[in-house]
């Protein structure tokens, strides 16, 4: 039984507030590479997802896609590519109850089944099409438009005859690189009512939600009667100690809004579903796919505390070994 | 053509903050008697929805009682009893585009026209049922309990087979008139999170939306996964010139919880449908409602301001005119 050095990015303790990387050590632990199954990690998201639900986990844990080396589960055998839940770290015992989705299509990056073809792209997909439900024409707006979910909601809105804005830092990648009708730095719009009643005069049918706060409690005064705020994220409030507080949630009732919050696993039915509709846009270049890859688990803390202030552009992939 | 006396509320001015007694002057003008269309109000609700929304309308308006005197349009011909929008004034001239229920049955009061067979009740029907989703056994908190909306609420939330906790002053009407599991009187309670943890130790799957604020606050913190939250009204709310912050909207993503703003008129397609199932239980006393009745135009005033305090105990109707 093979006993290997296992490199893990491990928390030090309960984080409040925002993460720091001095809350992240980086450990060589070792691993006895044994059934039931175990898979090495082949690349790997950093996810601010289970970070922030304050979980107690020694080691981080997020999306990310692996290769198994052996496996007592007769769906999985070694060499099998999957993507699912895993550990910041080189080698994971994957428990048998953890939904692995096997990887069938291999000409596409590795890369995209921690985003565009993994959590990220199924969250966007069942968000906005199942949660929003878009309609051609409807007036959509996306916050944290540029990151892992935005650039896809945005591009499919677009794709389905929607008018899209996305506020983010890099405006010229929302409308270049993206195709949002428009877009706007929120760090440069010292009024954020004025800003959305410029690009919405006549008010947002769908606004999705990556960021909460005061951000949400403007969207709501432009809302349009029957809108759809699907939640995905509020990543400006979860560690804060005390979170804004908003104040114009009356306008659910006088608009008569829907607000749902979701994750990817509500659509994790809806994943061969999704494949079919997106890998053919990705082969034709009608959908395109931003990452921002850090190399080594090394530098996985300073990646996860840059989500926090926006310094990524695209899907942050941290990559932890190649091929 | 007769020229009648025709006493009316008005409101004098725009009103800001909480209506006051003072705010509202009952005046006597004159109307005359002619087509296209004109009823004869019978019964009349006065109603906070149409006040809040803070639509400058001199004559106060809201759902009502009305007997049609003469009409214009062939699916009303005088006689007819009718429930619809219509103003706190003993004649009115109605439009024909604007929607009146034929009153059908007269079997029951009149008055039920103005809550359990009017809007309250296609209200209380559509927003629980259709927005709720419930499923028995189903833990279920309503706010403004014993209020023209949550009385019913609760009954049928209690013939699905659901657990059913209500806030409001008067416990014992929650418990013994309308058959809550349990009820408390949110003024007593100086630690709302404390209450509904005693009363939902694992938590609630449906919270019927009446007041917003702290309230909703608390109770996301109590919510069940996959909750949902039918949002009928916020009415701490509407009169604040600063509303409460709510700071707990992140659960609505930690829980995937759903929670949609609706008015009556989402749910008129269902009216038929409604009375199908509500009549029976009324007539088999299932189900009972209670109104707080106010007699004549003059009482209107001091019986909408107690709205707002929670004075009432019920339905809150004002008598108009009786036959």
């Amino acid at each position: 039984m093979a006993q290997v050095r296992n490199k893990q990015v491990i928390l030090k303790d309960y984080v409040s507030g925002f993460p720091k990387e001095s809350d992240m050590n980086i450990v060589d632990s070792t691993i006895t590479l044994k059934l039931p199954e175990v898979g090495k990690v082949n690349a790997f998201a950093d996810n601010p997802f289970e970070y922030m639900s304050n979980l107690i986990i020694k080691v981080i844990a997020g999306f990310g896609v692996s290769k198994v080396l052996e496996s007592g589960n007769p769906d999985y055998k070694e060499g099998d590519l999957v993507w699912g839940f895993s550990k910041w770290q080189e080698y994971s015992l994957v428990p048998s109850t953890q939904i692995l989705f096997k990887i069938e299509h291999t000409d596409v990056p590795l890369s995209y089944y921690t985003g565009i073809l993994g959590m990220p792209g199924i969250t966007s997909y069942g968000g906005f099409f199942e949660l929003g439900t878009p309609k051609k024409g409807e007036n959509v707006f996306v916050s944290a438009a540029s990151g892992a979910v935005g650039q896809l909601v945005g591009q499919f809105a677009k794709l389905h005859g929607c008018y899209v804005v996305g506020s983010k830092e890099k405006v010229d990648m929302l409308k270049n690189k993206f195709g949002f009708d428009e877009g706007f730095n929120y760090k440069e719009e010292p009024d954020l009512n004025a800003a959305l009643k410029r690009y919405f005069p006549e008010g947002i049918d769908i606004y999705f939600e990556n960021v909460g706060g005061k951000t949400l409690d403007t969207v709501l005064l432009n809302m349009r009667v029957h809108g759809r705020i699907p939640a995905c994220g509020m990543i400006s409030q979860y560690n804060l100690t005390q979170p804004e507080g908003v104040t114009n949630l009356a306008h659910i009732i006088y608009k008569r809004i829907r607000m749902e919050g979701f994750n990817s696993a509500d659509f994790f039915h809806l994943y061969p579903k999704f494949l079919e509709f997106v890998l053919p846009h990705i082969k034709e270049e009608k959908i395109v796919y931003v990452e921002d890859i850090a190399e080594g688990l090394e530098n996985g803390p300073a990646a996860l505390v840059g989500l926090f202030s926006g310094r990524n552009v695209g899907k942050q992939v941290l990559v932890v070994a190649c091929e």
